[in-house]
């Protein structure tokens, strides 16, 4: 057949044609489409019978260009073959946390999966103010599992070595090297300032070869570091919820990076959610509970991927990473402690880069670009700077996660950055 | 064909039935062969015309098994896929410092290439107590050389992360794992304790969380610090060289690493053999010109390194790993400098692990195995035990290669270890 895309005319007809999808629909009579895809990527579609509601799948498909900037951006459609492959193995690593994958056409470059009608993009239930009680637990399970068994820790050498080879996602691994680690930091053109973003600001992460430098080794880590099968673009936009459920979703940026890299960016975005609340209306004990659910995550993942570890290791006959045990454990828990504390080190880092590219690059978020009072977002754009600027170059020197909620509070006091 | 094992006997028809190399011999009547495979894993076979010396190649053929251990321990033959095509990128890279390749025979395993007449295995000349006038210098060419010209700081992403996955080297990485990081600290029955070792000395190695935990962190930076193309077994019996000239052989272990783990290894060796100098005969000034190579070694490859890298930001018209260049370079200079105190910790960290493991590992160094004296034998282990664990625990504390200089001169003087 070869590769065509489908638009929402044709998308019908696609599914109706291929039988484990047009199973799950009892008549084609009265289809609802709607093009769905507010991401910058691809087209998603929402087939639905308007007759039977329930009877409702996605389909999305790449296209061979970045769709935020139009065809003269070619994009390789291949970034499919890493989102199949990894809805799969989170399929198998996180049950219940990602959509369940009905029908996957490489060559088209499309999978079609469950339509989540129950659950809303976590980015928007932030700005709306909503608590997600489950939150935090179910995303701290995510990260623990998804980076602790595809990572040494779990696997054979020899499996992880081939998963790593199977996983090098060159494009869109591409977008974050110089949308997050290169061109916030070197007046891009591709940059969007913020109207009212104060050129001050803007220097303190421009003109301050500290930070640069520090940006470029967390840019290396990312480009180096092959520890686990990263989702790669983990922000609340790709997190879908609601009070009972989590869903995981678009991990097109999926290759084998550093673990800190995933923690780091749902961090980020609950701080930014955090700073951007300090201009909205509404529930006043809304806000600490987005400090503390970045709290909750940190300790439930660090809590959670030390007890697989335990775990793991425990299945092992006295033989861990480290080695035969030949001290009680000793050994083996003094390289999980230390290695807890790099890794925290690393996602400080990371969310600091994902901070600020939130605020100078060309992909914004909702949180902070919907503020409506022009004076109270370039606030809150400054404060988000400055956070964003120490986590990276302090990244070694936080001991807590309570203490990076502590310069969250601090951040969100500043008037100006800098004074 | 098929592939076949070859030995002395069939060897030279193997040779003649090849044009490339039969065209190098005048005749066949008077073929000396010799196999001088000393190392642990293959079959090396020197095939000369008697009658005319100068007519003479070097073939190596891996075998499917581990030579030093015999048909019972299986090793896949593919390990000479990764020794020729790292011989053909280190041809391009430090020309004139690794034998020409005259041949190369996938389905046979097997390699033809020139014979290094005029060379000797360093370890050997070092033993000897013989300088190597030039051997700082190349060496640290040939580190800067392959380690930056394979790394993200020169290639195109895309270029370096298909040579990262094309050069997934499980099963020698396998060996470095068990046998670099993991055996020689959890009292394996793989290791070979030297008699005379006292047990207290190998307990500060295998009884001490601290020093297990700093061994798993330098082995989970091997397994997931793909950095650049590494030579990866890069000790003194690697290396072949006169006064003039110095090759480096047998990259069997290539794969992508962390660009540390080859400078440590070069350092170790000559640390090491710092240390056996204590217990042989003959010139004094010879031992501080072992401490002084190491230290011009690492000096070279920082500053030629540091050239390549600023030779390369300029040719990219402004635009370097950090991005855009914004003022007159001086964040480009803040990351390398940064980078290269990493590297030198990361060095100084491998430098260790390779000291300890060929005390109590499997494979032993003749520098100190050849002692004959078994207390100044054993005395010397202790030195290297003592000097390997201080490298590991304490890499990111050594400002200066000086200060190892000075750690290996008090290693030196220590008549027990512990104390």
């Amino acid at each position: 057949m070869g590769y065509r895309q489908l638009t929402e005319a044709t998308v019908v007809d696609y599914v109706a044609s291929v039988p484990a999808l047009a199973a799950r629909f009892s008549s084609f009579g009265a289809i609802d489409v709607r093009e769905v895809g507010d991401g910058n990527l691809n087209y998603v579609y929402i087939v639905t019978n308007r007759t039977a509601p329930d009877e409702t799948v996605v389909v999305k498909q790449a296209v061979p260009f970045l769709r935020i900037a139009g065809e003269s951006w070619p994009l390789g459609r291949q970034r499919m073959v890493f989102e199949t492959a990894a809805l799969r193995r989170h399929a198998e690593l996180v049950p219940g946390m990602v959509p369940e994958l009905f029908h996957a056409d490489p060559e088209m470059s499309l999978i079609a999966m469950q339509n989540l009608r129950a659950h809303r993009i976590v980015r928007g239930e932030l700005i709306a103010g909503r608590r997600l009680p489950r939150l935090a637990d179910h995303l701290s399970t995510f990260l623990a599992r998804t980076l602790f068994f595809t990572s040494d820790l779990h696997l054979d050498p020899a499996a992880k070595k081939a998963a790593v080879a199977a996983s090098v996602n060159v494009e869109l691994c591409r977008i974050t090297e110089d949308f997050v680690f290169t061109h916030p930091y070197d007046d891009s053109a591709s940059n969007a300032y913020p109207a009212g973003l104060r050129q001050a600001a803007i220097d303190t992460i421009q003109r301050d070869s500290e930070l640069r430098a520090a940006v470029a080794e967390m840019k290396w880590l990312f480009m180096n570091a092959a520890e686990a099968l990263l989702h790669g673009d983990l922000h609340t936009g790709s997190i879908m919820a609601n009070e009972r459920e989590t869903y995981v979703i678009d991990p097109e940026f999926a290759f084998y990076g550093p673990m800190g890299f995933d923690v780091g960016a749902i961090l980020a975005n609950l701080w930014l959610a955090f700073l951007a609340r300090g201009a909205r209306e509404g529930d006043a004990a809304f806000r600490p509970w987005l400090t503390e659910t970045a709290e909750a995550i940190w300790k439930g993942f660090r809590a959670k991927f030390l007890d697989l570890w335990r775990e793991s290791d425990a299945g092992r006959d006295g033989a861990s990473f480290v080695g035969r045990d030949l001290d009680a454990g000793a050994s083996a828990e003094a390289f999980r402690q230390r290695f807890l504390r790099r890794l925290f080190a690393d996602a400080i880092g990371f969310a600091g880069c994902k901070m600020m590219r939130r605020i100078v690059g060309i992909a914004k978020v909702a949180d902070i670009a919907g503020i409506a009072d022009p004076a109270a977002r370039s606030r809150v754009e400054e404060q988000a700077l400055a956070m964003g600027r120490r986590l990276v170059i302090e990244r070694h020197r936080f001991a807590a996660i309570e203490e990076v909620s502590a310069l969250a509070r601090a951040s969100a006091s500043l008037e100006r950055f800098p004074a």
